[in-house]
């Protein structure tokens, strides 16, 4: 089989990107410190159109050359909003009406595979801190918890890579009409 | 919901996860530069059990500091064989019967969500470098061609991101009895 060039690709313009309609999904970066997982989870999303990226707390914002490095870019395609406040993030997304899943290893969680989103709902998915996680106050404020089931010696993903899996679960496992 | 602390996550020692079964999946770097790249996909196939790691041609090997970085460890926990041409590692993946995709941009791919594995085959991913990806002679080589489907400015996912959707995939969307 023949790959594909650049033309077979069709890759959007960022004006186009831009001007496109999008998933309504929206990822939530809760205090993330690694300029270089900032920047993968931009390009992640342009890749899968994903609505919106809330960076919160110590998470760092555009322009920054150590994100474009792994953004390679998409932080300019991709809409993207600051809140100092991860909680605060929380409270305007379910005032906007998205139902907001914390991707976290928490007693009672969901399974990643398997779940199957509403098509009529908007869904926000957090993730949190390297070390730390999602918050746990934001996982309160959550109202479902997702977890990537992990069998190693580890049980601990990069959070670009989780973010990526919940990502497209929540772009391809859904539900029809 | 509470999160679950280092007791309840059941983490395997490395000893014990060495000795355990694993999923027969086996991921296949050809030729991927960058160390992160590398180190981030020996975590996640530590995460999910993946049965081996198969570094080929300028793919570098453990030990390595820069590895270690972003493996934590998983470098120690998985096992690994090296092969200089990928080609080789195909031809002896094939002559062990296993059903070799390529994970890559091609006419007459197949989209990677949706994928439903056979419970009785054994699959090897194949991922490529980080600007050329899969090579065409493995591309040709590998009996099947998986492609993500990607909607944005790129069309570009990290190479680690890549491997940990196509590992999720092969783990989680497989066929029952």
């Amino acid at each position: 089989m023949e790959k594909k060039n650049i033309r077979d690709l069709h890759r959007m313009s960022v004006a186009d990107f831009r001007a496109s309609e999008k998933s309504p999904l929206v990822v939530v970066l809760d205090n993330v410190r690694s300029l270089n997982n900032i920047g993968s989870i931009f390009r992640t999303c342009d890749g899968f159109a994903v609505g919106r990226v809330i960076l919160c707390g110590i998470t760092a914002t555009p322009p920054s050359a150590e994100i474009h490095k792994t953004a390679l870019g998409a932080e300019m395609s991709m809409d993207w909003a600051y809140y100092p406040s991860t909680l605060d993030a929380v409270k305007a997304l379910h005032d906007e009406g998205y139902t907001v899943c914390a991707l976290e290893q928490v007693h009672g969680s969901v399974p990643l595979p398997g779940f199957i989103s509403e098509k009529r709902r908007k869904y926000a998915v957090v993730v949190g801190h390297e070390v730390h996680g999602v918050s746990q106050e934001v996982v309160d404020a959550a109202d479902i918890c997702l977890e990537i089931p992990q069998f190693g010696t580890k049980h601990s993903l990069n959070v670009a890579v989780s973010a990526a899996l919940a990502v497209y679960q929540l772009t391809f496992g859904q539900q029809g009409e």
